[in-house]
């Protein structure tokens, strides 16, 4: 069933934000996305990088965690103020949804929490400010990504997870369906005016998919495949280059030495008018996955990034994306 | 003097919308458009022709109309609903603005006025939807510019300007002021989240200088160039490719058949934290106009499109931009 | 064994110059090749089509002649002059190879012959002249391919077709060879000065495994996919967009109509010096066949075009490709 | 008039090779070349830096040597063997023209001599090897210029440079004569199959316009012009990008620290057969030298590097190309 989005939300969230990551090697995970994605290094210590973007001026949108394990640990998202920081503290409160204040280096009020589908979020209003690099060309490596764009997680219940964002003010974009119904298989929704923040597939789950930073062209994107194959890691390219059907993305989505996956992607569209309906896309149409090209394979449509003490749930709807293994006949 | 946004304005602006332009040959300049610049022709009649971008989803975002003297109509912006249509009919009698209820062909309801230092403009809340075109490849042409981004208008008064678009909503991003004081000679501001919807530069003004196309990427600006050249009107770009200091945007200028400017660009950045602070440029800084390359000439710095009937005046503040003609010693 | 090529060899090849299929639907082939892959239609018959490259003063790079069963008919090679013709003669007979001039439409001084592995080719000295197109961007399609590069050819005999092309004064510019041993897998030569003209790989042969025009760069590459995609033959792109290690371009394949095979490409090297090694991959190398990405699908590998009335023989060396379906049964 | 090229010349030019400058600040001029233009330095001493082109497996095509006065040394050509050295030798004997054998670091039997025009050059039939670094893309900077192309020479008779040259086997790719005349203004002349190894223009010469490097993709030439921006020598770029009629170059064009000038373009096109015709250009053609944009600075066309010692003549020709500075000032 299709959600609607409140005029007036209960707090004003603006954009996805940040990520951090439990790894298990920190230098390793450091080298990947400075080297091999092109990220800067704002801040390490000997627990945790900070890294961004190029044209990011706040102060990272992904934390690497020295870890034994693994794991997705938190997905953050901007809203505007403090005060709708607290406007969403009041706001879980009233649904019953566990939260809480933390402290967290070089970031403003932060508010964390599960949301009913469990995946791990927070919430901050501020971080600190650094330069923007984006004019520092001579300093660009590999895909020279710009910014955090958006998250994807796998979820046991994509309705649940729509309705509760869409509650919460984004607006979906794009969803996919069972062929004939409203059955939601993947729901894109956004808050910024674009394409989309956050993203809810079917799956076992909650687990992160990826997450996403655009790069300014085509050709950051296939110089940082190059320099994937260049640094021995281009097994490590999962799917692409490639085109969605849904989004209109140019993607190309990565490994770490985690097996967390990156997606480095360029032109998404604008989505900011109210009178804009979501694209539907049947899950039997496999445009939606891509315009041309073969499927993803098993590996990217089945491996994802647990949180930590999160149980992961099957999902509610069965379903079996057509993987590259079906369309070769591998079995 | 910089100005503050209110963090609730009067109505909800959205975005950069459309424009409506004068012109002498409605099929030339419809070839112009389509051929050269590469926008989709949604409809054409006997006396306007409307255009888009390849995603945009709205009817129009360029309107040619029949006339006897070539002139900029209206800048278009989108507020979100209706009750904002009538909110800023609320405002702008309370400020005492000149502004008018009209029926626009394929818009919903549509406010006309007169800003405070005399853009003619209207604002819109809706606009019939029509088929996304960002995903028929096969039609792409010359620069594929993929959506309306924003409008650059000279002003004889940048300062009042800037009040006013802000006292709005508007965001100021970057500015241009005289070395050593906060007198404002450029006046960059968003609503939409990136970089700028409404930009105001000192001169002789209300005259619109140019509006402006987000295409791909590079490709598409220099295949843009290309077709030009191919269609034998190399000559009317008038500016570039080169990169702004201010933005970041690399840019194309092109002069369309009656010498209205219209601007392709790519690498725009995020602009949506408040704890972001404008950037400012020196006057005198060349960097501001350009990364590297030539000063424009006299001919972009000094010829912009009036306003029908609205007198143009002397600037407020007497500036000389470093022309080409000046670094070239030409007098 | 690496061959030696002879300083002065019996006549002088010059490069690839142009291809030769039998279809089955003339307007379907005709359509897929100007719209998808957007090579230029210099003239069109009752039974065949003429087509050439963006930047090509020949006549025709590619002719698709009207059939009743798909066959890749001729590979075609330029020699410098008529007199180069007379000595290819001299030379075939000498070597007993069966051979004979024919009428060929805008082609001048025309040989036809079979190699030694049963290769259809014929050389020309000359064809028709017609303007170069490379300037029309205005007219750029798809690829926008540029000019007819090289040939891939499937053969039972790697070795034997090698020394016959370099005794013809082809140069070998890189090789594939079993793991330490110098027995020859794949044989890429050339004649113009850069990566190749002609290759033999390993195989059920003589069939042409693909044809390869050059295209300006990734943007146009990628955008030939988009046009696929968007023309419903998304599907028929059979390999790529990836990245060779031999020869370094950044490639990618489509399947035409009838399933013969085209390569668009783009950033080979030159090869000029006689100092320059051909540079050897082991089989085993993964990277020889894509620095990064996913292997090639046995579509890729197994089919190609036989040549009619040609039969087709066992490999003499017994290899199996590590193809996709390898690579996804073991992960 | 339009010369002629020998079938057999009398001995074998196979390409341009390289070009030793004279430069008053070696490290800074390294710097530039490394970072700016994006060169490998293959190896560098007290008194000169060798380097190269990333896909260039000869040990050099660009060599500074330490001097007090920048100039330019000496342009570089390759020859097919040593016995061409011998062979023109011979050659230059018969025909009265200076020459000598000397020793030069990392190069094989090389031949000096000057040019009926004045022109430094030396000839040399081999390098030692290097790695090609074409896969390196993790070391990808700037340009990532991948390979010595041409060089332009400014002289004061071009038909005169034009005869010697392809009396010495090069063919004449395209030229620019006086309107209604054969009266060579320009004349580009290729040896290595692509559009030309070796330019002459009219003017005051000798001297050494520029030498190019070929780059991959327009996405690569715009970079540098940014990274040329964010090192701070953004007006170091005295033309582009643009696209040249002639030879259909997308071109930009820096100076270095001494104000010698280099080239990055790319997408010339093939000019292999016999039957292809030069191009012809009348002077006052404005889109020979450029299809869209503004004409080029008298910087560009009159600031050039002589040679030591070599005294600068006036044209036999006198013309007056159309510059920017004429341009802007009748407008």
């Amino acid at each position: 069933m299709l959600p609607t989005t409140p005029l007036v939300p209960p707090f004003a969230l603006t954009r996805a934000s940040h990520v951090s990551l439990a790894v298990t090697d920190l230098g390793r995970s450091r080298d990947f996305y400075r080297d091999v994605i092109g990220l800067v290094v704002t801040e390490e210590s000997e627990d945790a990088v900070y890294l961004r973007g190029l044209e990011e001026s706040a102060h990272h949108s992904l934390v690497l965690e020295r870890a034994d394990e693994p794991r997705a640990l938190r997905v953050g998202l901007r809203v505007r103020t403090e005060d709708d920081i607290a406007a969403a503290e009041r706001c879980f409160a009233a649904r019953g949804i566990e939260h809480r204040r933390v402290e967290r280096p070089h970031q403003g009020a932060t508010l964390q929490f599960r949301d009913p589908v469990g995946t791990h979020l927070e919430l901050t209003a501020s971080m600190d400010l650094v330069p923007r690099k984006m004019q520092r060309f001579d300093e660009f490596v590999a895909g020279a990504p710009q910014r955090l764009d958006h998250f994807q997680v796998v979820t046991h219940d994509v309705q649940a997870a729509t309705d509760f964002w869409t509650g919460l003010g984004m607006r979906m974009s794009e969803y996919t369906a069972k062929d004939g119904t409203d059955e939601l298989w993947g729901s894109w929704m956004e808050v910024k005016g674009n394409t989309h923040d956050l993203v809810f597939t079917n799956g076992r789950g909650p687990r992160l998919h990826h997450f996403a930073y655009t790069v300014p062209d085509a050709s950051a994107l296939l110089h940082a495949a190059d320099v994937a194959g260049a640094l021995g890691v281009g097994d490590e390219i999962d799917r692409g280059p490639g085109r969605h059907g849904i989004s209109n993305a140019l993607f190309l989505y990565l490994r770490d030495p985690d097996q967390h996956r990156v997606e480095l992607f360029t032109t998404h569209y604008q989505f900011i008018d109210l009178e804009d309906e979501p694209i539907r896309w049947d899950v039997s149409d496999a445009r939606r996955a891509q315009l041309w090209g073969l499927p993803a394979s098993r590996r990217w449509f089945f491996e994802a990034s647990p949180f930590p003490g999160e149980p992961v749930r099957e999902p509610l709807l069965h379903a079996s994306p057509a993987t590259l293994e079906d369309y070769l006949g591998v079995h």
